[in-house]
């Protein structure tokens, strides 16, 4: 059969710019299948609603796709290059399989706002995915906190010992950073929850009386985006606002990671690691490397690069749809798959941490602030007084003030 | 008057090295004064609450502050270089003004947690007003809505002629955002909406037994950070995510500053501007040139780098409070300043724009999918056949498929 | 057969965490394969010469890696998860294929030293080839101003009609920046253009005194990097260097891009482009779509986000090699890649373009500078003077001082 | 006086947008003052040397931009907000100053290459002066290698005590990296050492005959930009460049502050530092801070914000000139300005720093590699059976292969 484009009128596409236009969208978009088969279903039942299909086309389609969603998730076809995406892909297997009642489906709707609807539906979904993965995270800190927590630990600030602290309140700050990203990934989905349907290629769809409120239902989105001209001058914001989210996720766990491999050396000592979670050096038998840790440290500078090839990418495009918002994918994808990575593998490996109890030993000068307070409360001194008392006090014991 | 600073226990700080630690510092503090004076006051408060401070130091104290924010507001003193910053520089004249009491209001806070409270404040009152300042823009974009609103213009998909548009359509698609992004200011201020009062310098006030819920209702946050360790953790997200939202809202001004520009070029004539909006050429004397619009579509850049400066700050850092993240005003406050300027602007400079109905004529080509839509709903064919007969009729009148 | 890793001392590595810490390197790696070959040739090389390795193994050695390196070329074998990287992938079936002497070629050597010998020679490679690419864009912009130079253009500035100019000036404008790109990405060639060979994990080869002019000399490299803790402390460096040239000519191309864009609009019309290098739309017949120069202007964005994750990767590490490094990879190669692609494209694309020498009328205003500058020389009046002059008799002939 | 703008046709200015669109180049341009003299003078000269300023005029030009640039040194005046830049109040000072001829040497030149040649010479200058300042603290480097380099230090990998190194072998390793800095400045100076002169408002000068490389020698650029059509294109490529080294710069000079943060930790305790460079903190008397070196570990997020500043400033931009191109300057100048600082604070710092040889003792495993490597030498057998003899010897002293 041979692959005849959506819009094609009989010109060839010259083979190079088709395979540069296509780009890696057919790999892409194997995640977007599901999504897009869910929108057309629902966009096709509407337009049964409305009499703008028959009954019969509208069961044809719907048993059509949802058995090419089927088929796809279990592996039974892919998105070919020549196809170019997975919503051309879909409408021409559709049309093979139920035939011309196939390309009915099409009315009132345009590549552009089909694009996004999948789209959407799918960083919902992603959304979702991540902070339950941060929560995740967020639980095996918990955990550690329940069953080492007592453990006492010096508290740092400027990296030097300042105060006394313990394992559960070190473990529990990471927790509820790592809750407020999964409550931020939730206020991200925001900007996807908006029914771009009935945008169409961004002016509507005149002499088509669609009912957006229809498909907003059946897809669970909040709202309708208004007016329809919102919808592509949109694109892109929904994109990096997870993508933003997400790097405050990876810099949190990165920083997690950051403390582990402090106290992971030999001169912190605060933390061992099973074997099975380090890696040895071709060089230095002696080593055991904590290499679990530095790929998730490294990995939140990730996201932060995928955010300005988002935010680049949109600025100062006039308004309409431009071909050029094709490359948010990759960055947008590249970020939530990384992220799933991560936040599963640091659920694991948190599992092996032993704090060294018997290692650690809070020195006397870490109760200074706490000593300063009482000198305060029980003399009525001013603060700066007692902390200049317990100062000189200090200095007298060690003979330096450091 | 000798400055001595709040730590200093004698031995004196290498000047370069005193310049350079407090930076820019005592310039950008100015903002925070008024917000250490309220937060200084609460804390007070709560401290006499306590018993932890005599009613008549008390009164002493939020006098004094409340004087002194108010000569500052009024100019009568600035930060010097060497009291680094507000809150040395706040602490130091209370007490010049009250005498020892003035110190008995850094009971149970360290500087960590005392710079976060005002910056907090600050970030959220910014993210209000910045908010309404996007609002402010589209309602300037209403108001040529409604008095231009039905002149018909070209609906642009890349870059070409697509579909028929008009004026009001292409004002609400913005101001539609504009308001998206006022929302996503007031999400963003989420981050910077909890008490951070009462972890002292990240871990707690030992020995001092602080009312941190007294604090959070006195200044109006949600919540209380809890636990302590999770606060300086916390530090730079909250920037963060305003940063970001700011992005987003130059973002979408720049887009707009974009098609005006691009409707203002002679080959486009969509729109005019007034000449007292205009520059001059220094050598072609025929030329009016819009440097408005591109001031401010050139502003979108701004916070997209200051959102990575911010960033890149904070990753990696182990847990607890470092000097580093002092760099972390400079680029908050230059993007909420440079968004307060670029909002005011842009709606004032949209009172100046007229779009030119008698230049715009829409060809009737424009019309291809509606037609194509009514083929469909009146003869009953599938989409992709009455878009091949439109194309066909186009075609054959034109001599082109273009 | 068992895969052991190189460094395995028995101890089972965490599933999950080599699935983690390989990550995508075994896919990443495959064309690093001929370039280890090369740079483990040359260090076998100069272990024999230094008597350190016996000629009989030296031979058996680079007979090997040799015929390992053609079977992958000729895609006989993939680098497999299990291997980790191309590094121990080549050793393991170094190994396989000519037996224990094999295990030889890693004296006075670490991973470290290796991997970065090889990502400079592809760096150095990918530098030249891209520099190749540039300068054939910039050669197809000649060959558009030798035939369709002489075609008048107004020259724009502020988007203004300005000046008089015409195609040649426009596309040898271009091409000259082209060739500063190509410059430039030789000058970034510097810095991988140093011997990292010789400096093992970071330390040198205490125990093995290793000839490090002779890898230098047998590689090409134009230095030895002195001292060895300085090979891995410039880790990120090259990576970047080469990535920010790429952002830079990658910018150019989109900002030629957005000319042709812009030119190709129905207002400019400056330019056709022929029906194989457009694409049509879903839902508009009469429309046929410029998205190849969409997609080239797109793609500027990607490396500046790549730089931004390279250089957030490395900041704040400690000196010493660190696992996170493995990250500079993708975002290099993603750079390389789409370089390569967008290169290629554009020259092939530039092709079709045509400019309408028959749409372009300049007019009069454009030559007011020059008549400016007339009367300054014939008159020997001051510029200003003359300025307002010609500004006065424009107005005259308009009605207007626009 | 009023301050009549220099392309002022009779139109008021709208106060607002004057405001808006100065920005603050009136106080970002104090810098610039010199170079726009120096550049001024030449051209006047050149145009006296074309007989199109007579040599009285060309003698008055000179001597009132010396005399105007000197005073401006001793601060005198200062460029004001309704001068908008140092280019027009240079002009209109000039004017004022020695009247009608102060108007001539505009003939052959706009505002674009007269603001570009100011900005390059500066931008030359700026290079040479921040590679001195990277070379400088390459200097203290050596100076610390010469005094404290053969005390003992653990070179480490992945944070690990891996092999034996000691402190000239450190400071080394940063110095090769500040002076490969100080070549990169150089090598960046290359895309701002080119004449723009000539080139005008990018279009060249139409009747007049400038001599361009007359400018070119007497302002020392190594060669006339061409076609004049590339310069307003190539506007940010140098900026960029620059920045990026600057980047790169901080960027080592940030992981050499988090060395020395590291090994000022209670746990390593490598180093001391001297009482006059730390500070005190407010609320824990025991402490002693390294602010200093906090402050220049965050320094590298700054340039490279300022680099995607810069670089998505110009993205997508059409050719000619455009007034965002303003924007470059703010960034460009905060990176330098910061370079110059972090680079002269860090050089006079390294001189308090005092590695503590008698707390340094390099385990015996640290020579494991070493170890390993001599048994290949002795014993002929293959490293990597050397390298499993050595760890299973470490393992049964130790009990463990950790």
């Amino acid at each position: 059969m041979a692959k005849q484009r959506l819009w094609d009128k009989g010109g060839a596409l010259d083979e190079q710019i088709l395979a540069f236009t296509a780009g890696e969208d057919h790999q892409l978009d194997a995640r977007l299948v599901a999504y897009d088969v869910r929108a057309s279903i629902a966009h096709a039942r509407m337009l049964a609603e409305r009499n703008l299909l028959s009954d019969e086309d509208c069961d044809a389609i719907c048993t059509g796709l949802t058995a090419l969603g089927e088929a796809h998730a279990r592996g039974e076809w892919a998105i070919e290059l020549a196809e170019e995406d997975a919503h051309s892909a879909l409408e021409r297997r559709l049309i093979e399989r139920i035939g011309e009642a196939g390309g009915r489906v099409h009315l009132g709707r345009s590549r552009n706002d089909q694009v996004l609807a999948a789209m959407r539906l799918y960083m919902k979904d992603a959304a979702e995915s991540l902070g339950a993965g941060a929560r995740g995270v967020a639980d095996a800190l918990d955990g550690l906190a329940r069953e080492q927590g007592t453990i006492e630990l010096p508290g740092y600030t400027h990296m030097q010992r300042a105060m006394p602290s313990n394992v559960a309140l070190w473990a529990q700050g990471f927790a509820a950073e790592l809750r407020d990203d999964a409550a931020g990934l939730t206020r991200a989905a925001t900007r996807a929850d908006s029914n771009p349907l009935g945008s169409a290629a961004g002016y509507g769809t005149p002499g088509v009386d669609v009912d957006r409120d229809a498909t907003r239902a059946a897809l669970g989105f909040s709202e309708i985006q208004e007016p329809v001209t919102a919808v592509q001058l949109s694109r892109g914001k929904a994109e990096a606002t997870l993508i933003f989210e997400i790097a405050l996720l990876l810099g949190d766990l990165g920083r997690l990671a950051a403390d582990l491999l402090l106290y992971y050396t030999q001169e912190f000592a605060l933390i061992t690691l099973p074997e099975e979670m380090t890696t040895g050096s071709s060089i230095m038998p002696q080593k055991r490397n904590p290499d679990v840790f530095e790929l998730i440290r490294g990995a939140a500078s990730s996201p932060v690069g995928a955010l300005v090839e988002c935010m680049t990418l949109t600025t100062k495009l006039s308004s309409g749809y431009h071909r050029d918002l094709q490359r948010l994918k990759a960055p947008l994808f590249r970020s939530i798959d990384l992220a799933e990575n991560v936040t599963g593998i640091m659920a694991h490996a948190l599992a092996g941490v032993r704090f060294q109890a018997d290692r650690i030993d809070l020195d006397d000068s870490l109760y200074a602030a706490e000593r300063a307070n009482e000198l305060v409360i029980r003399e009525g001194i001013p603060f700066r007084e007692a902390y200049r008392r317990v100062a000189a006090d200090l200095a007298s014991k060690t003979g330096s003030g450091d």
